[in-house]
């Protein structure tokens, strides 16, 4: 195996397909990436036996062939290198020597023959979603999915493909974040998943704004195709709690926020929000709305922002992270903040479609 | 106590000053800075009892007085402010209120009493040194003190006032970095101290490219003047040792190194250079020098670097660490290293007064 090929394209190349390798492993050629020489581009697929991607990049192949190496170690090297052409061959035992310029580096690979093989999806269900939109929805979403293990049905966004919507949907148990777009799919193919955190995590280093991803899904496992690069991955099992319960009904006040301005309100005043009660209060009168926290042996905050409000006064107390996560993932100049009373659930909104359900915390003080 | 300040200033006089305060302290006040309204400034102090910092800031002081509040607190309020006018005032019981735009703080502090005065240097002897030449030589010499805290007197730099000159010298007993300067002072001043490393730290931070710094001595504290700040630090006691005797003698050999193509042929091959040897072996032939590192189950890597050298051919390793730090520190484009032979420690010299000396390794391979 023989080929040439730009520092840069081999570098940005690795960089998509690093971050599935994992540096704790039992298994040591998961710590590798595989590089296949054919066809006048050079392949990179990464797994850890949950997640796998591959691409390629564009290489002058002088002698076809396969090896595995050293994943991290090979981005160290191929980032610190000297000059733009590369040239890589690599011997019947799998080692590689990789000479750039002055340098000239060996490095000892294993075997392509053991590199676990991606799951195949021949058969699988079909379905094309634009890229801006996933990506859209990924954003929109990830924040809220739970990292506590215990509940790993949690662990990952519920992805609904029903009545011509795809549904996303991430929460762990004290917010909810949802987000549905429609999407043209066979009837035939209506169907509920978990994705797990993992592969939504990889999926958006690979999404861009234009053209569309190719997602097919086999009976455990989902892929996304998108431009040069194949995403595969395991499905979470297991029955995701009926999250449509959870969203209150009608709410009875309605308060426009200026997205940034809230933001930065609540990032200031959640300075001193007790590590206790981890909680900001909202305070709605007149046209304002009055954001305070108090912390009982360092101080006190409290800041007003006016709002177009008409509504009743009332008083609501949140944990100041999860007000502020949507804030912060969101692009809308103006969000809205439905309520019912102080201890029902708040609804963040959007002009468009988007949902986020918050918990109240006890009100204090 | 009332004050107004700029937002800019008061977070600029802070973090001049906050570094010092530690967040684990059995004493709370010490997680405090010392604020002191009078005469239109606003003082700033901070300590940890061994090393201290004062400080001031322009301040329209509307009630002079003094109070002490929780430093990072206070620093990550300030930071977020909306607005550049901070309006400050501070009750009979240690509370402040600050005021800035629409956001209102409330700050509980401890009374000013308690804080540990900075100690006095009436009558210490004084040296005035350029700000530039203290700089540059704790530059060149801080990366060499050791980090072993069983070592403690090797925690620091041993500063040295001796026949017109200030030697600065650190050392962790693997490598040793040397600075010396012609400085005017009395001969009756004559005195060597060894400056601990979370001072030197500090006095960098303070330390500006014009101007002088007023440096005074007293039996077991320094004090440095640098514009509006005092920095102040207990010395450390004990017996420097003999640093002048490892310091090789004649070399027979001197290679002129071009420093950044150096620093980065010694960073790339490092990549490979194994957890358990740890270092970098340098050949030196007719114009050239070969600089290599292997690590058994990893690989290898190689490179050449054309250098001016007439000299015998040679071979010496060094720690990657310890011979990429002087390259890292100094600005000059040439570096000269000096060797005796392969078993003699190194030394890095520069068109100037410094030096520096590294231990070689075993070679192998």
């Amino acid at each position: 195996m023989k080929f040439t090929v730009s520092k840069e394209a081999l570098l940005e190349g690795l960089q998509k397909v690093q971050h599935v390798v994992s540096t704790r492993t039992t298994l040591p050629i998961l710590s590798n990436v595989l590089l296949v020489a054919e066809n006048g581009r050079l392949q990179l697929t990464t797994t850890d036996l949950d997640v796998g991607i591959t691409g390629s990049v564009e290489a002058n192949i002088q002698k076809e062939g396969a090896t595995t190496l050293p994943a991290k170690k090979l981005v160290n090297i191929i980032r610190e290198l000297p000059a733009s052409e590369v040239e890589v061959s690599v011997d019947a035992k799998n080692t590689a020597s990789i000479q750039c310029g002055p340098s000239f580096f060996k490095i000892i690979g294993l075997g392509q023959d053991d590199f676990p093989p991606l799951p195949d999806f021949d058969g699988a269900n079909e379905y094309r979603i634009p890229q801006q939109l996933l990506l859209d929805g990924l954003k929109k979403t990830g924040y809220a999915i739970s990292t506590d293990e215990t509940r790993y049905v949690l662990n990952g966004i519920y992805t609904s493909f029903r009545e011509g919507k795809m549904t996303l949907v991430a929460t762990d148990g004290r917010r909810l974040a949802m987000v549905e777009s429609d999407l043209d799919f066979p009837a035939s193919q209506e169907v509920d998943v978990i994705i797990p955190t993992k592969a939504v995590q990889e999926l958006q280093r690979l999404l861009g704004t234009e053209g569309e991803v190719l997602l097919r899904l086999s009976d455990s496992q989902i892929s996304f195709s998108v431009g040069e690069h194949l995403l595969v991955s395991k499905l979470i099992e297991g029955n995701y709690p009926n999250y449509r319960q959870v969203i209150p009904g009608d709410s009875s006040e309605r308060v426009e926020l200026p997205r940034e301005a809230m933001l930065e309100t609540v990032r200031r005043v959640s300075l001193l929000s007790s590590d206790k009660s981890n909680s900001v209060k909202l305070v709605f009168g007149k046209n304002s709305v009055e954001v305070s926290a108090n912390s009982p042996d360092v101080g006190e905050a409290k800041e007003t922002l006016e709002v177009p409000y008409e509504g009743k006064e009332m008083q609501i107390a949140f944990n100041p992270e999860f007000m502020k996560a949507p804030l912060q993932n969101l692009e809308e100049e103006t969000v809205y903040l439905d309520l019912i009373d102080e201890m029902s659930p708040g609804v963040v909104r959007i002009d468009g479609s988007f949902l986020y359900v918050i918990m109240p915390m006890r009100v204090t003080g």
